[in-house]
Order: structure tokens, then C-alpha cells, then sequence
């Protein structure tokens, strides 16, 4: 018995792999709208059985495959909340500038159709960027920087909206949005202090 | 002839209008995802023909019942960049707040697959909000309160941004929203001057 289990698990993993990887070079290639289960199921020479025993939705792969919620951990500390802060939002817009085309529209859209989905989104994604943000703010308060800690919902809408909004609404020039993060930071800290 | 066409004008008023009431019916009570054109043709008692002659999308009729631009006019001039903004924010908030459940999120999502639609939500929904925001700088300039009129790409994303993620992406309560249009106000302003 062991013995098959363990030499079910490397073939397992191959198909997790090749699943992935096809699934992400599917994305990158015809974007979120035309994203098929069929498509990644006969690129990975797979069954689509074998994929929906791991991807209950075809959402729920995309996610897994092209949103990086980073290591959810907080930068390192840089010694004042300016340069926290700003090495925060350069993260921010880096995980959501790598994004393949229609991701993160694509998904939002999908999201109110599947509360599973909803609530990882919610849950892991965004609840680790706040978590980030609050460390963050945690810190500069004990620095003396902000007399107390403001409402991290507030700041994570100041920070992230812009640049979602650049990237994805606007069509602001992906190469600028570095520039982007200064100002929003600028004005972030002009709010916070 | 002249009758003839006369007698046909009102006719076909009642069509567009059935038709957009059912359609802004359909939208309140099953939001994006729940929108069909079947739905909105049997609740208007029209062909599906009739529809498509006025809409020849889905996503057409959404943006036409439920997307409101305003009046694309500036706001009164209050006499300060403050008041100003304030007041263009404001009518922002209302605007999005007003859409039915996953409106903004859908079409966003479906602007990719028409070219007419992602055309006309650039260059009329997104052109007349940028058109007021670069008036309300201009005004500034003009009364020196700013030295130079900055980019209204980076004053759209810094004010729509946090608004849009509020309501849309981080599930903020939707009747804090004026508040955070000061905070955003307050924000965009330290940046601009």
C-alpha cells in the first residue's frame, strides 16, 4: 500500500504541474475571455476530469495560476512609514502590472458567481495586503511618525485604487506606473499625518 | 408619406422605451450576471429583433440603462480647487454608487470583446469625467492657486481609484463612501499644490 501511494504522488504532482503550466501559458496567450478548461485540458494532455478534481471552476485555476498575492509578508523595515510605504505600493503595482491581459477584470466580474472564489479573494488576496498595510502603520506609530492608527480600509483604497485604475480602467501607460506609486504615496502621507 | 412616418415616430419611442425600462427593471432585480436579452424582450413584450436593431450587443443596452456620465459638464465654479474637486468627487461617488449590482465590474470586464463598446466607454464615459477634472484645474491655474496645470491622467486615477476599489473590489460600506471622497479631496490636493 505505501508503496503505491508513494508512487502515486510524483505522477500526481506531474499533472498539477503540467496543468499549471499550460493553464499559464493559455492566459498569456489569449487572455482571460479566451481562457477554456478544453484549451488547458488538451495542452496538458489531460482529461478535464483531472483538472476539475483540483479546480472545482475555471476561475478558481486562473486565480490559483495568475494572481500573486506575494509572500503576505511585510517589507522589510526601512525606518520610516514614507519608504514602507512606498516599497508596499511597488510591490502592488508590480503583482498587479504582471497580471495577464483581462485577469483581474475577468475575475472580479466572475467573482459574485462563485463564493468560494469571493471569499479567497477577499480573504487571502486582499486581507493580506491589509495585513501588510497595518504592520506598516503599526510601525510608524510606534516610531512617533502617527500620533494613532488610521483606518487601514482608508489607505488600502488610496493606494490600490489608483493603481488599479492606471492599469486597468484608465489605460495609463503601464511604463509610468512607477511614477504613479511616488505620488500616491505622496498624497497617502499627506492624509495619514 | 409624411403621416406614414409621423404616425410611425411615436411607435417606435414606446419600443425604446419599453425596452429600456425592462432592461433597467431586469438589471435592478438580477444584477449583471442575471441579464439576458430573452429577459428583457419578454418583459417588454418585443422580439429579440427589435432589441438587437437599437442594441446590437448586450453589454450596448447595460451601458445605455445603466452607466450615467452626468450632464459631462463642469460643476458651478465655487471659487476654489477645494470646492471644486469636492464637488466633482461627489457627483463621482453618486454615479458609481447608483449601478446595479456588478455593472461596472461586467462591463469592464466585456469591454475587451467590443471594440465599439471599450470606444465609447474611453471616449465618452472616461473623456467627459477627464474634460471636468482638467477644468476645474484650469479654473485653478487661472486664479493661482496651482503654478502649472498638472497631468489629469494622474489627478483621474488619484480621484476615481479609491472610489472605485471602495465599492467595487474591497466591499467598503457603501455610505462611508463621502467620507472617503474628503479623504481623496484632501489627498489629491496635497499632491496638486
Amino acid at each position: 500500500m505505501s508503496e503505491v501511494r508513494q508512487g502515486g504522488r510524483p505522477r500526481d504532482e506531474q499533472v498539477d504541474r503540467a496543468i499549471e503550466r499550460a493553464a499559464r501559458e493559455l492566459l498569456a496567450e489569449r487572455g482571460y475571455a479566451g481562457f477554456t478548461v478544453d484549451g488547458v485540458a488538451a495542452r496538458a494532455g489531460v482529461g478535464k476530469a483531472a483538472i476539475y478534481r483540483r479546480f472545482p471552476t475555471k476561475q478558481e485555476l486562473i486565480y490559483t495560476v495568475a494572481i500573486h498575492g506575494g509572500s503576505g509578508e511585510p517589507p522589510p523595515d526601512h525606518g520610516s512609514l514614507a519608504e514602507d510605504l512606498g516599497a508596499v505600493c511597488g510591490t502592488l503595482a508590480t503583482q498587479l502590472a504582471a497580471a495577464p491581459p483581462g485577469v483581474y477584470t475577468g475575475l472580479l466580474a466572475d467573482l459574485y458567481g462563485s463564493s468560494g472564489l469571493a471569499a479567497r479573494f477577499s480573504e487571502v488576496f486582499l486581507a493580506q495586503q491589509r495585513a501588510v498595510l497595518e504592520e506598516v502603520l503599526n510601525r510608524a506609530v510606534a516610531r512617533g511618525e502617527l500620533a494613532q492608527e488610521p483606518d487601514p480600509l482608508v489607505l488600502h483604497a488610496l493606494v490600490v485604487g489608483p493603481l488599479f485604475v492606471w492599469l486597468f480602467v484608465l489605460g495609463g501607460p503601464p511604463e509610468d506606473v512607477g511614477k504613479l506609486v511616488d505620488t500616491v504615496v505622496s498624497g497617502a502621507l499627506a492624509v495619514l499625518r
